[in-house]
Parts: C-alpha cells; sequence; structure tokens
C-alpha cells in the first residue's frame, strides 16, 4: 500500500505513477490467439472438439457434451435456495428496469428545406455472451450482459462457457434461465470466441459478444473486433473511494476490500481530507482482513496497489485527481455528494453518499456492474442496451428540397474530384 | 458485373458468395505497424521525423514543418470561391442540426424503493481525426468526423494529416477552419495514430481517434482499441439501390457509378423486379461511363464487383436479401419506400424515393457519411455525437432503501464467493 500526502514535495510525480501504472497483463497471447482463430474458422466444429479436451478435459461427442439443455437450467433455477432466487429475482427486475430506459427513440421529421430525415434504431439478431469457468462464473455477470440485450430485442442470445472436466456452475445455469438464455454451448477460450464469430456447423455465427474472460479471450475479442461487434476490452477492477472524516472507518474498509478480494491486481485508492481518519481506516482494513475468505486475494491487492492520499481540501483538490484516474468505480462518501460528483467527469459508474456501497451495484441496484477499467472511462462507458442495438439513419428528399440543397452538394463533389457523386444529383435537377 | 435473376437454379448459393465476399485488402501489415506503434512510444517526436521523412518526404524541423497553423486555415477559407464557400456552409449548418438532435439526455430518479438511480454523459476531453493526404483528403470527410465531436462538448480536437513533399489541401484546411479544429499536424499512416494514442513531447494524447485511412491508419486503430476509443473498422465502401421499372435509368446508372468511382473495390449492387429496366440501367452505366472523369475507377469497380439482381416482387424479396448484404448504403427507388424500409433491419443509411441519391447524403443533408460497411451495420451504426462522449451511471441509497434490497445483495455475493462484497452492505445494515 502506498501513502501519499499532497502536501508531500515529490506529490505530483507519485500520483502520475499511480495513474499511469498499467496493471494489465500484456500475456503475449495473440499470436497464439490468431492460430486458434485460423484454426476454427477453417476446422469448425472439429478444431472446438480438439482445444475443449485439450485445455478443459472435457470431450465433446454427444449433444450433451456440446449442450446444456434449457430443462437443466430450468431445473438449476427451481432447486435455488429460496432467498437465492428471490435475490436473483430482484436482481434480474431491478436491472431490467433501468435498461429499460436506456432505449433510444426513433427520430423522424421534415426540416426547414423541405429535406425528410431521421434514424430508426434496431438490435442486433443475435448475441454471444462468453461466462468463464470455474470460480469467476458469476450468475451476476451473466444477468448483466443478458438482460440489456434481452431489453433490446435480440432474438437470440447464446452463451459460451467452459465446463472443465464437466463442471458445471448451477448458479450461473438458473441465472441463464432466469435471463431467457436461448442457447449455452459448453466450450470456452478464444476457440468459443471464434466459434460464435464466425460460425460452425452446430453454432451459427452472432453479431456482438460480451462478457469478461481470460487474456485469451479477451485477446481474441479484440481480434475479431470488426468482424463482429465487441465490449469494451476489461482490465483489472479497481474503485476509488473518497471519503471524509465522518464516515465510520469499518465501513470504509469494507467497501476497498470488496474490490481487492477480486484479484490479486485489482486496486483500491481512499482519498480523504484527514490523516487521522487514514490511519482508523488503514487500521480497519487489517482488521476486516482478518477471518475473510478471500484474504489471501484481498491483502495481496492491497499490498501491491492499495492507495491512500490524504488532500487538505477535497472540494478543491478531488475531483482533478478522480478525473485523471478515470476509475471504474467511484465512490462518494460525503453529506454532499453532488457537489463533488458534479466536479468529476471521468467515472464509470459512481455511488453516492454514505450508504452506498459499490457492491450494491455489483448486484441489484440496477445499472450495470460491466464498467470501463484502466482509465477507459476517459472514453467508453459501461455495458448497456445500445451495445446490442444500432442505428440507420435515413434521408428522403423530393424535386423542390433536392433542388434548393443539390447544388451545394454538385459543388463539392467537383472540388472533390468525384464527379459521378455531382452527376447523381444534376441528372434529377435536369442539368 | 454479375447479373442475377431469382429465378435461376443457383441463386440461393451465388447470392450467398456475394453476401461471404470479403473485399478488404488483409494486408499483412500487422507486424509493421506493431513496431512503428512501439518506436512511436518509445522515442516519441524523433520516430515521428524518421517515419515522415521516410514516408512522406517531409522533413520536420522547424514549428511550421510541425503544424499548420490556424491563420493558414483561415486564411484558405477566405479564398474560397463564394460557391464553394456556401457549399461548405450549407454542409457544415445541416451536419451540425442533425448532430445536434443526438445529443443524450442524462436521466436522474428516484424509485419505489427510494434507490436513486441516474446516468451523466459528457463529452471527451480530446479527439483526433485522421485525414487521408493527396486525392483522398476530402473536406466533406473532415466535416462529418469534426462537427460531431465539437457537438459532443469536446474541449481539443486535434487532425494528424500526411503533406507528401510538403503539399496540403487547401479545402481541407478551411474545413478545418469551418469546423473550428484546434491542432494540425503534419503527419500520417500509423505513426501520427500512435502519437494521438500514446502522446508526444510535441503532441498531447487525445482518448478518441476517428477518420478514414489506409490499411497501415485502419490497423494501427485497430491495435490501438482500448487504448483510446476508435471508430469502426471501415472498408471500402458500398451502396445497394431497390428500384422498380418507374425510375429513370439514367439516374440509377449515375447513382451505382457514384459509388463504383471511389475504389476499384467499392460495390453497387442494383436490386430490381424488372428485366428489361436491368437492361436498361446497364445500358446507361456504359453510356454514363463515357467521359467520365473517374472512368477508370469505376469501370473497375463495376465490372468486377457490380451486380444485379432480378426478382420477381420487391415487396416479397428484396428485403430479405437487403437484410443480408446489410449493406452501407441503401437507396429504394419505389412510389412507397416506407413500405419496403419498414422491413430493412440492417443498413447504414437510407435514401427513400426517387430524389434522393445517396451523394446527396455524402455532402449536406445532414446525417453523417460515416457509415459501416462490410456487412457491419448487423452490429455498427455510423458516426453520431455518441462516438465522442461516455457515461457515467450512478446511484444513492439511503439507510432506508439499503435495509430494502440489501440483504439480495449480501445473498448473492455469498454465493459467489465474495464475502468482502456482502460485507461492505451487512456492515451498513448493522449485521
Amino acid at each position: 500500500m502506498i501513502r501519499l500526502n499532497s502536501r508531500d514535495p515529490g506529490f505530483d510525480q507519485a500520483f502520475a505513477r499511480i495513474v499511469s501504472d498499467r496493471r494489465e497483463s500484456d500475456a503475449g497471447v495473440s499470436d497464439t490467439v490468431a492460430a486458434i482463430l485460423r484454426d476454427v474458422r477453417a476446422r469448425g466444429d472439429a478444431a472446438l472438439a480438439e482445444y475443449t479436451e485439450r485445455f478443459d478435459g472435457h470431450p465433446l461427442t454427444s449433444d450433451a457434451d456440446w449442450r446444456i439443455d434449457a430443462a437443466a437450467c430450468k431445473a438449476a433455477f427451481d432447486n435455488l435456495p429460496p432467498d437465492l432466487r428471490g435475490a436473483l429475482e430482484l436482481a434480474a427486475q431491478r436491472i431490467t428496469a433501468y435498461h429499460a430506459a436506456q432505449k433510444p427513440e426513433d427520430r423522424d421529421y421534415t426540416d426547414a428545406a423541405g429535406v425528410r430525415l431521421g434514424a430508426k434504431w434496431g438490435a442486433v439478431d443475435a448475441a454471444g455472451l462468453y461466462v468463464p469457468g470455474g470460480r469467476a462464473a458469476y450468475p451476476s455477470s451473466l444477468l448483466m450482459n443478458a438482460i440489456p440485450a434481452k431489453v433490446a430485442g435480440v432474438g437470440r442470445l447464446v452463451v459460451v462457457t467452459p465446463t472443465p472436466r464437466g463442471a458445471v456452475n448451477s448458479l450461473v445455469l438458473a441465472a441463464a434461465h432466469l435471463a431467457g438464455v436461448d442457447e449455452i454451448w459448453r466450450i470456452g477460450g478464444a476457440q468459443a470466441i471464434a466459434a460464435l464469430a464466425y460460425g460452425t456447423d452446430r453454432i451459427a455465427p452472432v453479431d456482438v459478444i460480451t462478457g469478461p474472460g481470460n487474456a485469451w479471450v479477451a485477446e481474441a475479442k479484440r481480434q475479431l473486433y470488426g468482424v463482429v461487434g465487441i465490449d469494451m476490452v476489461a482490465g483489472p477492477s479497481e474503485i476509488l473511494v473518497i471519503a471524509d472524516a465522518a464516515n465510520n472507518p469499518a465501513w470504509i474498509a469494507a467497501d476497498l476490500l470488496s474490490q481487492a478480494e477480486h484479484d490479486p491486481v485489482a486496486q483500491s485508492i481512499l482519498i480523504t481530507d484527514d490523516a487521522t481518519f487514514a490511519d482508523a481506516v488503514e487500521a480497519a482494513v487489517e482488521t476486516e482482513l482478518q477471518g475473510l475468505a478471500t484474504q489471501t486475494t484481498a491483502r495481496a491487492s492491497w499490498n501491491d496497489y492499495g492507495v491512500v492520499i490524504v488532500l487538505d481540501d477535497l472540494a478543491a483538490q478531488a475531483p482533478a485527481l478522480a478525473n485523471a484516474l478515470a476509475a471504474e468505480h467511484v465512490e462518494i462518501a460525503t453529506d454532499d455528494p453532488d457537489a463533488l460528483f458534479a466536479q468529476i467527469r471521468h467515472a464509470g459508474s459512481a455511488f453516492l453518499g454514505r450508504h452506498t456501497p459499490e457492491a450494491i451495484g455489483d448486484y441489484v441496484a440496477g445499472p450495470n456492474h460491466v464498467l470501463p477499467t484502466g482509465r477507459r472511462a476517459r472514453f467508453a462507458s459501461g455495458l448497456s442496451v445500445l451495445d446490442f442495438m444500432k442505428r440507420t439513419s435515413f434521408l428522403q428528399l423530393d424535386a423542390t428540397s433536392l433542388a434548393a440543397i443539390g447544388p451545394a452538394a454538385v459543388s463539392l463533389a467537383d472540388a472533390e474530384g468525384l464527379p459521378a457523386h455531382g452527376r447523381s444529383v444534376s441528372i434529377r435537377l435536369g442539368q
């Protein structure tokens, strides 16, 4: 853990190092992934079966080896303990409500020149969702990816997920049932992304691929960007907590650790204006770590990447730091969080006030928990209905409106050396 | 040119080949580009100067070698012939009006559970726009890229453009003045994209890079996707014209050629329900080609990639073909274009009726002419204000609303094996 004070002589340089520190593995998997993509494109299902046997120890022979059927998902859902089923249902209902309001409106109007202009939105035909195998297979992630696609109106929703040595995660199956997933294929890694993008004999291709994965999955999505639509490249998770001294130190410590337990390279940063409060939070982190089942991961993250910054004045100094960090999650634990939030331009998602722990947004609040990491909030947004939709602009002119604006198009086409462009306008003007 | 009739025995297979035919060069420039990106990242301006000398024959020594200043842009604008200046101004005004209405609205509401939810949109801090050198330097493209960024509220708009042997394009400078570009750097290729993404001593980095370019530029953008935001990967242009026999064949021929003159690998496709009309259009294409200054390019495109498809029934058959092609531009030249358009789900932009040549949309109508190519309209949209903005979701709970939905989050966190997530909620519930 690094502790900085804005009065320290080297503060600006030390903070700049934290901003520019990339915690992302540049795993050098590019060539391996490219070879897998080529192979699946060329050999289809046969290649999928070989890679799945090799990487997952799972033979793809019968139909049941390839797919998890809807009945298995329904059974997993029906067998959930009541409190967990209720929690999943509450999450699904609230995520659906938040995302339904994201649906964009079509436009269709005629302007003063008599030109009809507009845009109509539509869903992609099919979306693929990657669900990691093993410990990182989170039912909440399935809901956060599948529900926006469903709300967008996607007709076919396909999940791919590795099932190492045949093991499936019943919570994920239950979530797939609840979210209305249409197909689940028992494949993973770069080979699963290739199958979704190119299609195989068994698996029809999709138009958009989203969902978290390891370095191979992320690289496969990056390489296939343009063949299909993909969501943002994702790195390790991070949280910035801006908290004054009026907070309970244990609450803030719990928030910092909720991020740290994700990954040894996750990052938790506290910005406060009170050194004594910072001491208390540091002590509370130690207390909270005791007995935490995820202590090993959380401690590694906190020790290696944790940061505590003490400022003189939160209002005057914190927004500039927050904007430079452009963090995935930003908590503002003050009495008047809106005053600070108004000055924060770059953040994936904000959690306002003392009773809004980031984890509430991971599960049941409604906004998406798939958010830009690694300073990408400077230019990227969380997953939304828009990731599963696209827009067709349209125009309609008649003889009169074409006569009004057409000559300008002819002038520009001529100036650009594109005479056939000009001709397609002038021929309609009788020229 | 290929001519198909839906009654032909092999029609489905022949059409499927047209759909799957990728006209994009897989130029194998990936390794070269990766090396240039690494070099510019490591050596900054010195690397830029070397590449610019080598590829553009333009030495970067004095400040004037590096940048084109605002006064030069203003002078270029002031020196435009009046009709061209008027045409650019009309284009800028109409593009601005269309894009202004794209600005998304913020959300901020409190739901029945007492949870405050919302999303606020903001512009990226800085955007970079690539403008190709030489013949493909189009002032219309500069407007189509720069104006959405300006409308979005981007604070700093940077153009990079190669100036081979020092040559600048005064029309592009005039457009840059009109659009309010802040900086113009005389660099191009993958090295210019690297400079925009990573920054150098002279050039501050940007957050989003858009604009057309050659294979090296496109590959550089693809490799830097995630370091910065980029617009869609772009391939050769294409048009699909759906026209009944009541059209003037010469008008339709002009439309087909307006696309063909862009590039020898551009594609123009006519779908009609009348074989005699198809003959007439083919003949008109030959007539129009005579004397066309861009005849060589247009003829190569039409001969190699032109397609004429004759159907029995436009309403019953054309939409499915159009959706499979998911073309960049779709003209519907019929009396009731809306009836067909309602069935077309995948298209970059649509041009409705007999007086709406595609070229009017390239210049002055208002919608963006940067559109998804190569069937990407299945999942992608034309350039818009949204490409230069991002959204921060936010939440605010109080003790009561946290008590209402918090226990469900604790259940899910426990089930996912993330106890610190649950703890950050339960500690606030006094548990």
